[in-house]
């Protein structure tokens, strides 16, 4: 916790719901009635709202981005080295706008919500959603804000899918789209370890195809092995040699499948933790969203003509060491940007992260992304005048 | 099934039961009062016993190498493609001897053998033996063949790590060591995702403590996760990609967590398939065998150091895009052996089959195997005139 606010935090915030009563037609031919959005806000609407930028999460994130929700927060937001007054994102210029997708598991409408037609748990049976979804329901959530057009929509992992999706969709409310650590569609090994994490959940007893709250359980050993292996995907062989190498819990072997390795200990605990915050029904969910997400299938695979209509400019960020979405995919945008005839400027950055690199502050990735958006400032400061 | 045999088949084969009644002392420190070891042979043994080649085997691998076992057979041994009259590892020239290691479960003692003691299953109670431990059985099989020296002794993954600690161990029982797709210990992501595959199996209700044949029943949702997983560690991205691409099952997606790709089927069918032919508890110490595997860890880390008394010659092989055990990792042993002065040849093959293509056939890894075996049987030859 902090003992007091930092200079450069967005200090204490507090999320807001927005209730949406149009019924949304979701890309599952499902329809959602009435859902809330909870979402949390930094910095200030200009008169014109031309300074707001959307931040999309990535498969476990939520709405809170920045500062802290109390003084006894033992974490800031899980952004907060990025957004703030003189950060990267900068809230002493732009009004910056993170919400919870829809299925998430941390205030808005999803699995753990009540269903209104049963007044029970949705569980397993609320609609898968996808980043076209997500994306929709971001624009219904700029029209409640009063935001035709958002500076710049920000995004990590399958952020970035939904900061693609919105330069394809909505190319007249997005100005400058950053896209970080990202894919224009999983590879067949991406579904394959994701396949592996949803039969982890499912396979687990608990599970109660989807409905354990009813049963008065949590499928934790599941959603547990979930986070173990995904946690294997965000961090690169070197970062995990240097941190953990073969380091021992005691000075010999074991030989008895207790804990030999410091490693071993540190998935498991990441596993259980995990448990205790977040929702198996949504894991699985965010995880179909990564899966169906492929906008070039609209243009027969071709990614150049799908992002044609966009009028953004980009900026596309990958790392090194990320061997989840290496940068050989950020590349495969850049190229179809390239051939498209768009403004795109790309940033290979150097860290022995792996996927994880995208939350940390490294410099010359923050120096990117705080050249970009002063740029994005600038014009719009032009643009005003 | 075969119509017919191959003419460069060694045709059919039936495997031998050698029973050892000396105690074995194995690094846990726990000791096998008796022990039984299944083999299979293929070509003559000469005269002075000059000629024997030992196979060693991998994770899930058995003592059926090459050959068929009857004429019902729907597939030969699993290295079939690398043993037989004029094959790279040529019985024409060659004995070779290819036994299930101990704690195996194709016919060797092991979790699914009988404890003496209780004349129950031993299941979880088996201990867990090392590779160290299989080297040494390996030796006693030698002496029970009248095997003094080996002209070679050959393994992929796991089975190179025993190759390694052949040449380490018993310098003067092996003239030739052929060390493919492997590594001098695990990374700390290999140990990762072995944890992460025992984990599946021992959070699966059904395994009870390892006791789960006492139970009557199998963790097949367990271990059917290990093997997904493990599968996605022997494939590479672009084999996988190449394979199912997004290639779907239905036309859309089916938004019911259901199978939408090929890929998903495919793992999955793996996975159930591994339960019917391989026990849980031989799973979970093959990985253990794996995990615990560090020659250097006696030389305070220095592989030369460690490898400084062996007397034989070397062959490492490893593939391009096997992520498992990369080149990288070869490399490390071809280096050592360089600073230790000894003879080490060394071909790092182009395949974009990952970790598996240790299995398949390729020309230059065949002909790599074949010329550096021709050389051995030369040598032999001059030696015995």
């Amino acid at each position: 916790m902090p003992d007091t606010i930092p200079a450069d935090s967005v200090g204490i915030v507090t999320p807001n719901i927005a209730v949406f009563e149009t019924p949304l037609a979701l890309s599952s031919k499902q329809t959602l009635e009435q859902y809330e959005l909870i979402y949390e806000t930094y910095g200030k609407l200009n008169a014109k709202a031309t300074n707001a930028i959307l931040i999309c999460h990535a498969l476990s994130g939520d709405h809170h981005a920045a500062g802290y929700h109390s003084m006894d927060d033992k974490k800031p937001g899980w952004w907060d080295s990025a957004i703030g007054p003189g950060k990267p994102i900068d809230t002493s210029k732009f009004f910056v706008v993170c919400l919870n997708n829809l299925g998430g598991c941390c205030g808005s409408t999803g699995p753990t919500s009540l269903n209104p037609k049963t007044n029970k748990e949705w569980g397993a049976d609320f609609p898968i959603v996808t980043v076209t979804d997500w994306v929709e329901s971001q624009a219904r959530l700029a029209d409640y804000l009063h935001i035709n057009t958002w500076a710049a929509v920000i995004g990590g992992s399958l952020g970035g899918m939904q900061v693609l999706e919105w330069s394809i969709r909505f190319p007249d409310r997005i100005k400058n789209a950053v896209i970080i650590a990202s894919a224009p569609k999983l590879s067949t090994q991406n579904i394959a370890f994701n396949e592996v994490a949803r039969q982890s959940i499912s396979r687990d007893p608990d599970f109660h195809d989807g409905h354990y709250t009813a049963n008065n359980t949590i499928p934790v050993n599941g959603l547990g092995l979930a986070r173990m292996l995904g946690h294997i995907t965000y961090l690169s062989d070197d970062s995990m040699g240097k941190k953990f190498g073969r380091k021992m819990r005691h000075d010999d072997y074991q030989y008895n499948y207790g804990i030999d390795f410091e490693v071993e200990s540190y998935l498991r605990y990441q596993g259980e933790a995990f448990t205790k915050r977040f929702d198996a029904n949504t894991y699985r969910l965010m995880t179909k969203a990564l899966d169906y997400f492929d906008p070039a299938s609209a243009t027969n695979g071709d990614l150049s003509k799908a992002l044609s209509s966009a009028q953004c400019d980009f900026l596309l960020v990958s790392f090194t060491t990320d061997w989840r979405f290496s940068p050989a995919r950020s590349e495969e945008i850049v190229d179809a940007l390239v051939r498209a005839g768009k403004h795109v400027s790309y940033a290979k950055i150097d860290s022995n992260k792996g996927h994880d690199a995208f939350l940390f502050p490294i410099p010359r990735y923050m120096s990117a992304l705080n050249g970009f958006l002063n740029r994005a400032h600038n014009i719009l400061i032009q643009e005003s005048n």
